[in-house]
């Protein structure tokens, strides 16, 4: 008997990837999607590439019945609203989508996030779900906070180096990102007419990912305190982040070496690929790869790695879908073992 | 024992669409693809996102061994190799996606491809791959010439006017294409500086696909011969076909009316859906379904209807497959569930 | 000394077109721009590309004295508004680029505009703005309104033909337009994440531009009753429009006959040219010129006529200064001579 | 009487660029442009938007003589080959848009350009055309080298550091390019299906315009060596260069003041404006426009600062005609002065 999955939140981008990942998964059924703005309406209406999978779901409210029978919870919420409402829920399994659990120290969030924490006691309940570091704590976790997608990319891009004391303080990190994950609702920034031919930076050593990025490498920083320097830019594209990570090399290394540490610290991921190439956000296009290129710059002695997946995938949906199969059980790459959309 | 596939001119856009959807597939595997220009490539080394659900898949030669012992060909090479190399194989069942065997009428290849037929034989042992209109041909059938792109789209926007002579001739057709459809080749036409910001008409009137349709739908036209005006437009995306057809109806009739004739045509199609709004090309990237919109233009009394598709999915690799499924009695959405990519 | 000029609306696209083009006219001052949602605020704040062109320059509210002492008003203001507003106004010359004032049956407004024009007697002391075919019109207007993008676009398709009454009724048209059509205010059908890698449909039959272009056509026609079916698409770019025009011929021609005609009827026209290739959008991009195509398809006498123009330009503020050219009898080019940006 | 100026390889975007601009000079007059490989084309075939500006010139051979009777030489020949022609040349002045003038150092060339160069003794004979900062030079040059488009970009966002000592190395640069930059010749990596809805990192650490930027900022640097690690990164734009250059300070600085030192550094220059937010590519494409926007990241003390231009305006024609004006005692923003095309 399939696991039945709640969506909260599903009207977003996030959460319509659930939707879509989520219906070719052969032991899950969605059964409820809430959102509050289009209760009522018929997914595939809103979403017309999800009728032919979904052709009776209706986005139902937060509060309806559904929600507490369900054995798994995503919630796509906005930040903020996570912490008010996932508390008080008692489903078996809640993966949050949004950044309400994902630091463990509440005193970050009036600074990254400009309000404060509602409840930070609960923080330590969570896990944060980035399998490829922490997936040990995954497998028991009842609660999982799933990681932002600039963080995702710029965590795996560095934790090697970082893990091996490679690499000197401060990491600068240069993030570009497709428009789709600033979200579905209308904003003169996410006008077509505005994107398009437009490259742009943003929150400028602000983004509010950087925390959980300090967070994740510290963990497995030996020694020293990791800073992390980013700057997110906004492409016209829908999908995709690209990461490009410089930091300067604490001893001499050759592309070669950096290139093997790469490939052995993720041998067995299921998910991640060390390329021969600087990769291309179209090679993971609607699929829940990350890749992966290190290489050296011999003449300055600085390392830099280049990572790329698809927002909604790696770094949203596919992400927590991930975390729900290591949680239940399942093979984890059930629901995500889809081929990337190319060209 | 998995049914063993051979796709013959596999580097290209349809080639590689079919390694994507077939990774999907229960019932088969693709045991060769073949390559001349690219022999000795792995597949995945082309196509970067193919790499996961192909580790060891290399180009292979079009006179390899396994090419003949593949138990279904599909071919997705260029128009007019076809003609010289599929009547040699012997294969149980061929599929070409190219369209070197979709005219009965010989003597349309000079006119509308610009050489003459090396087999005019041949054409009749060919059935027409349109599961939507001749699925009893194509269930009995070894050797099935898969539509054009425009050519689906086209037909399917007009095969139930045509059908209950609903319309005077002439049909307009404006449709719009992605650049995918021109293929992966490199050419100044092609260039994204050139087409990013750029809506061209081109072939106007003499489209190849013209003469497919044109066949199609005097198949179903009960009495008058009908034929079809087209006006072909490259767009700045790169999947997707946009067909706005036009036609003068013999009587009066409602959008209401005419919608109810649409949706019954259909009921039982597993990838056509009728639309209560003008569907967008992104509605089925990715995936095999067919969105169609007919409504009546009351002041004139035209009926326009519009179709969209994925050009590489129901308008080549997808469909082709779809045939496959017909022809082997697999479930006819076997490998073609996934939802398409939005956004 | 330079004539003073003021814009209504000039917080939006046309509006900040009209800014731009202006920068570069010889003989006039941009001396006030209104907008009442961005009152106080520079030009170049809300669009950066501006500012070294107007480093002072400030909207201001539609009731500041500066605009009852400006020499020409350029009406920007959503449709609707400008029958309110202008005929109040007692300035020498007068030009709305929006549609109140462009038919002269006032009846037309309901049906295509949905409201009721609240001054009919005023719709006679405007001209329509089209120089290529009403140029003598326009030389002594006071009063002009400028016609819509889609209606250049395809009214200087069709003139020629219908002109010389060598078409039947009903002409088809699919035309085809960037967003910046569609002005700048966000909205969920705008978003670049939506847009992108789309095409689709709207208005089917129903475009407002519909009226125009019937009106002009209808006073062009020795005969009989024009009428057009346009079926609007919204592409994945920013600027142009492209109509594709098809009608039936009332006599066999070929489509050298037919480009004889429309080059004889542009000959002298300073922002028309006649093609011998079909245009891209992108070729006309920023620049004021309008390129046609015609072409017969002898398979099935039909004319088909393609004509490109970018839709802020040619379509909106570049007319609207051409027109203004004309009637103030400065050379018609002034400050229309920039060549278009490609790529 | 105008000064004619010829152009050397003019059918690529960036003599296509001088041909757009030039037409909008007051002093000058295009009496040649050459390109071998389209000789005997009228320019305004190839590139239709340059058609009404020069109806009747066409490409013509590289060694036609009114090549040698021009007063003014543009080069926009591909690297490599410049080196053979240009010292043959006798015009009275000589401006190339490639990089075979631009390096003092004749070993750098086969360090970045894997090739030696063929006239080391003529490299003194060359100014670097960057007028921000070396514009006393340029006045007295009868033979100019214009920079490169990333390392305008570079250059200029970071030399008001450099000069006042204030950060240290190693300068960590990730610049973005759109596809305009890497010319009109079509290559598979360029075709749009490839390059749409991808971005992709390439020759990290190795980019060519490395060199003239550190040449450059070593000239500014009272003390240090300066070395710059870039990495460029090829969008789905078609124009446009975004640099964001990241360098720890030497001592605290605000935000605030490094803006000061930034509008100090730049308050004369007529086409460089120091931006109070972060700009888009877009907001100076078609314009000889630079905006440049310094912040601290006051966390780690690191210095960011963001610029963007028009690779083909002030990344190559617009720069060499700022050039010209300059050698010629022009007013410097003759034909300069257009505004940028928003949106």
């Amino acid at each position: 008997m399939a696991v039945s999955v709640a969506i909260l939140g599903a009207s977003g981008y996030a959460g319509a990837e659930l939707l879509r990942l989520l219906a070719g998964h052969a032991e899950v059924e969605v059964t409820v999607a809430t959102a509050d703005s289009q209760q009522g309406k018929k997914v595939g209406e809103l979403y017309p590439s999800l009728a032919p999978s979904y052709p009776e779901l209706r986005f139902d409210s937060l509060s309806s019945g559904p929600v507490n029978r369900a054995d798994v919870i995503f919630s796509a919420l906005p930040h903020g609203e996570s912490m008010h409402i996932l508390p008080r829920l008692q489903n078996n399994l809640i993966i949050d989508l949004g950044s309400d659990f994902r630091l463990k120290n509440a005193e970050l969030y009036p600074e990254f996030y400009e309000r404060a924490h509602v409840c930070p006691d609960q923080l330590s309940l969570w896990s944060y779900g980035l399998p490829e570091l922490f997936r040990e704590e995954i497998v028991e976790s009842k609660r999982i906070a799933s990681p932002g997608c600039y963080a995702t990319a710029i965590i795996l891009a560095l934790a090697p180096l970082v893990r091996e004391g490679l690499i000197e303080d401060t990491i600068v990190v240069d993030a570009i990102s497709g428009t789709s994950g600033a979200g579905r609702g209308a904003r003169p920034g996410l006008h077509f007419a505005h994107v398009y031919e437009d490259i742009r930076a943003y929150k400028i050593g602000a983004h509010q990912h950087t925390a959980e990025v300090e967070q994740s490498l510290n963990r497995l920083s030996p020694t020293q305190r990791v800073m992390v320097s980013v700057t997110p830019h906004l492409a016209p594209m829908t999908r995709g982040i690209h990461a490009t990570c410089s930091a300067q090399l604490v001893k001499s290394c050759s592309s070669q070496e950096i290139s093997q540490l790469f490939t052995a610290s993720y041998q067995y991921e299921p998910f991640v690929v060390v390329s021969d190439l600087p990769p291309g956000t179209k090679e993971v296009r609607g699929s829940n790869w990350v890749r992966i290129f290190p290489t050296v710059d011999p003449r300055t002695q600085r390392v830099i790695v280049v990572s790329v997946l698809d927002n909604l995938v790696k770094g949203a949906a596919g992400q927590a879908i991930q975390n729900m199969n290591i949680a239940l059980g399942f093979s984890e790459n059930l629901g995500l073992s889809n081929t990337g959309l190319y060209p």
